[in-house]
């Protein structure tokens, strides 16, 4: 596999006008007037796998968006890696804290990425991290390299909880089965501190709607005397925390996963620094559940965070109104052994449990995840591990993250094959914001990377 | 006067198509999309004015919209009536609970109007009560029945708090004298219960902005560690109020009028039925402070409502954002002796002095006025009592709204002059509402009453 750093010199430039090309299709799987841009997306995906030296390469039409499938086997005895990625993206907005168009890709660089980043949604969350893959392929195919068979997966919905994936894996069993499952949708602590994330956190996303009166009303001829349902929603929001941010949820904590003083010491041994992380998103104090850190807090922790909320008046100047309706958006962030379908029964309940007479409160389960471990001393791991310290010259540190991907334990659960979180992104790739970006320094660090897995665990299968 | 009932038989038509006609312009003093269109109308008020037979009318530019001054002098010798209106209208929104276009008005029955009810922004809440005014000035002008000289002053920012009409008062003091302001902007109890409005609240809106990090955030690497502004405006708002809806700023009820139990004993005396009021906004408990019925709680007790919160993602399916930003637009209804701009500093100094740690604080104070309350022993009131009874054949009950004309009071201070509140809408007309209405019997029956207001207050006066 050394040609591959002489092969990515020569390809540089085509590796990331390709990646620009597929960012320029907003691929925004939460929105359905983008429905057809995310259908063009898979098509572009189909064909780049198709050049890339795939085999076969399908789409399979879902109940949402298409799965874009693809193979290259070439020899049954030998072992198979299944990469799974989206090609979907977040929402852009808010549009006006983006200082370049969110799908016409710039190059520029930063304070992190001197040799530039790719700023564009999806540019690491998922796109860029997804075609490192492909581009590995097409290394050892060219090359004649690649050591085992590769099977991908590339779904459209991860960004809206993988609604429909699970219904393609249950109907395409054989199709998917593999040795092991790699994913690059994840990041590492920092350029010179490669990490493999070995803990998702689960994800439990409702949406809550309280009405009061059956119109909007005056708020002077009936302010004091109706209930109002801003008032309330805030009121029962704020009641779901207490004054140590432990969440009030009767139920919420009793699969928590306890981790030990030892695993604790271990995690604060992950260099990172309180005044950095505070000053890289301008904030005072960090606010959070008390007893943990605040790497323990996005992490081994559960959260409950509104991620939207909206009601009465909100637009230019005044209106003296006393809305009918509030509406939020609420997710739950869960860790391993807690059950989202569990969890969301739990808030669903309680939820309406505390609204107050004069409301009525609808509680709507949007989607959601289990959390996932993976072991440290599998086969898939240790090829991993081994790849980093060939491309890096360092052992990559194990890192629980704070994100989910809700698929993950259901690959383990279906496919019964373990999955290897091969994250290139940093945190402050700004996934989800505005401004996204990935350095290119680490998409071509993960196209370097991905062939030494592939030999590795091939060896480590022998 | 009494040819007033056969002239608007006469004419009924036509002072139904000419508010309609007026109604049609989209006048939204709140959004400046529609500035032209308050502009139109201020023409089309002053135009009317002109054929009912003002001798002077005046379009007076502001630094917001324009004032519509108008005047009839017949004899310096005898008293001055001043009508006050405004031809701007709420924002229509939501629009897709109206059941009919809110500036294509329609006229249909409703069971409280079965002659039929005028729906359209703005029928009730003031074009259609102003214009009772410019119809009924025109009879008395063509029928030689006008007893005293009348002024009118039709402003277009009454929605937005005013803003620019004391400078234009203070400019005019000589022009604006007079010895009654009269006003018809609030509602009576029932078509068979005429009432006075003697009591009005005051109001102080601000919108508050609380930010957290400096940009969007992912929920799942950032959730639990970094606060949340939606969690925490939540939490904000709701500790506004303590368990028994007492409003929790320090020395918010410093200043508050307590009425006396006789007082309190009379207005209980007012027809009410709770089951009705309940039923007709469809919910199943009434809401508010310990202690005071509704419609104390709605009239003689101060109030704190969320007229508007937004922040994060708001728009179709889920995204997991931790969001930079939330706000909320809360506006609190006053009564006599609470300072409006007293009371926005307090809750300025409060809502800052709760800010946690981890988000900045800013409130923006929007607008505001003072509450008013009027004699019944006046010369004003006693007309404008004669009037009614004249045309319902009833006494009307005096009473207290919980509504808000923030410039009543500066009337007072600077023009020395007591105002009386002739208004003929109903609670149920859903003004600041989709669907508002106005009942052709209660438009006509103001026609029909104002001109003996005029009488009886010119004869008091000799």
């Amino acid at each position: 596999m050394d040609s591959i750093t002489s092969y990515i010199e020569t390809n540089k430039e085509r590796f990331l006008n390709e990646l620009i090309d597929l960012l320029k299709i907003p691929s925004i799987s939460a929105d359905s007037a983008y429905k057809n841009d995310v259908k063009t997306t898979a098509e572009a995906v189909k064909t780049q796998l198709e050049l890339a030296g795939c085999d076969v390469v399908e789409i399979h039409p879902t109940k949402g968006h298409p799965v874009v499938y693809g193979e290259k086997i070439i020899d049954k005895n030998l072992p198979t890696v299944l990469v799974y990625g989206h090609y979907d993206v977040q929402p852009p907005d808010p549009m006006d804290l983006w200082d370049s168009e969110p799908f016409n890709p710039i190059i520029k660089p930063t304070d992190r990425h001197p040799e530039g980043a790719i700023f564009a949604r999806g540019a690491c969350d998922d796109k860029g991290q997804m075609y490192m893959h492909v581009k590995a392929l097409e290394y050892m195919v060219k090359e004649q390299k690649l050591p085992c068979n590769v099977k991908f997966m590339i779904e459209g919905e991860e960004e809206v909880g993988s609604e429909h994936l699970a219904d393609f894996i249950k109907a395409n069993r054989d199709k998917l089965q593999n040795d092991v499952i790699l994913i690059s949708d994840t990041g590492m602590i920092a350029k010179d501190v490669p990490s493999i994330t070995t803990g998702l956190r689960g994800l439990s996303y409702v949406e809550v709607e309280v009405t009061g009166p059956n119109r909007d009303l005056h708020s002077g001829l009936y302010g004091g005397a109706v209930a109002n349902p801003i008032n309330i929603l805030s009121k029962m929001i704020a009641s779901l925390h207490d004054e140590n941010n432990h969440i009030t949820i009767p139920g919420f904590y009793d699969k928590v996963e306890e981790l030990s003083n030892e695993e604790r010491a271990k995690m604060a041994e992950a260099p990172f620094s309180l005044d950095k992380y505070k000053a890289s998103i301008d904030i005072d104090a960090v606010y959070g559940e008390e007893g943990f850190s605040t790497n323990e807090r996005n992490s081994i922790r559960p959260t409950l965070d509104v991620n939207g909320i909206w009601g009465g008046y909100i637009g230019e100047g005044a209106k003296t109104v006393l809305p009918s309706k509030a509406f939020a958006k609420i997710s739950m962030r869960l860790v391993p052994n807690q059950d989202w379908q569990e969890i969301t029964q739990l808030f669903k309940t309680h939820f309406e449990n505390i609204a107050p007479k004069g409301v009525r409160v609808k509680v709507n389960p949007h989607h959601g995840g289990q959390g996932y471990v993976t072991p440290i001393d599998s086969k898939g791991y240790q090829a991993a591990s081994k790849a980093y310290e060939k491309t890096f010259g360092k052992t990559p540190i194990p890192q629980r993250s704070g994100g989910s991907i809700p698929i993950v334990s259901l690959f383990e659960q279906e496919l019964k094959s373990k999955t290897i979180l091969m994250g290139f992104g940093l945190d402050s790739d700004a996934i989800h914001s505005p401004n996204e970006h990935f350095g290119v320094w680490n998409y071509l660090k993960g196209i370097e990377t991905i062939p030494w897995f592939y030999k590795y665990f091939t060896e480590l299968n022998n």
